[in-house]
């Protein structure tokens, strides 16, 4: 089985993103059990903004890197064969936390399937589709679709603002009907790393 | 005369950034001796990635936020009737350094009229067309064209990010050409304040 690391993006605090997540991983793990996924959160990384003084895209070992964080963040995203990114959408865009953990590195990125799951009043369509766009800017594979989840009422996007728990566990809540496209798009990830591999 | 902030918005160490920006400031100058243009650079500002326990679209006053560093950014950005954001291009997409300075305010922005100029080995438009969908998600009113400012080869590209000097002053060097239609922007960035107040 393919490694993925599932990566939390937002890392406001408070936050929805961190139980969206999970929501996403027991999915995912309920149609997949043997799925070998490993929960990265941006938010336990604390990057700083990008202060590399060299270019990414020529650099091509962790040892290539002033600072322990970005050899530290190399060897992490060097260990997996694809990734699912699970972002909100602030301002029609992905948030800075994403693209700063993003353009720290490139070599470690290159050539790996992605799938883009994002959240928002409107599933965060717009920050999914520049994400997508990066995504094949960093030479990876992004799936052609993507997820969004879509906060039903404003009270629960407000809700979710201030962190407080959605009730997505177990049933899943009122994302029951996304389960299984969270599921048929997993399968598709690991499609494309045993393909490619 | 409606007052402009040009916003520099890499904060790389080096950078081509600041000559970049140096570069437009006086180009409009030049065109432009009224005009109010105060430079804004990201890199002295240094945010740190955004720690707000609030939801920005909901604070209307600059006291409404918790740190230093946002009620001061808040106050710096209410000062401005218009702004020229002058960017690079990481990855086929905005910096994680605007994108964060950005999403720290909301109302600050609203309303305003916003020049876009993108700069990379093929001027940044990819850039620039996420950001311009970034200004109409603030409910900014970004001008319909931006300016891409291409170098003009690999070379001269590896000079930038290595922050060497490019010659972009006095008869702008390899951006003579451009220094036109950044001079008619502005005009155009000018009329839009003057029309909207």
């Amino acid at each position: 089985m393919p490694t993925t690391g599932l990566i939390v993006c937002s890392t406001r605090s408070p936050r929805a993103g961190l139980q969206i997540s999970t929501f996403i991983h027991e999915t995912i793990k309920h149609a997949h059990p043997q799925a070998s996924i490993t929960v990265i959160d941006l938010a336990e990384w604390s990057l700083p903004l990008y202060n590399e003084p060299g270019i990414p895209s020529r650099i091509t070992s962790a040892e290539g890197y002033m600072h322990e964080h970005t050899k530290a963040w190399s060897r992490e995203i060097s260990r997996y064969d694809s990734f699912i990114f699970v972002t909100p959408q602030y301002n029609w865009g992905y948030p800075a936390s994403l693209k700063n953990a993003i353009d720290y590195l490139f070599n470690e990125w290159k050539g790996k399937p992605a799938m883009v799951v994002s959240y928002g009043g409107h599933g965060g369509g717009k920050a999914a589709a520049q994400l997508q766009q990066v995504l094949q800017g960093l030479r990876m594979v992004p799936l052609e679709s993507t997820v969004g989840l879509t906060f039903p009422e404003k009270e629960i996007m407000a809700r979710a603002a201030m962190g407080e728990d959605l009730g997505l566990g177990g049933e899943g809540g009122f994302w029951a009907g996304e389960k299984e496209e969270i599921q048929r798009l997993f399968g598709e990830l690991v499609g494309v790393v045993e393909k490619s591999s």
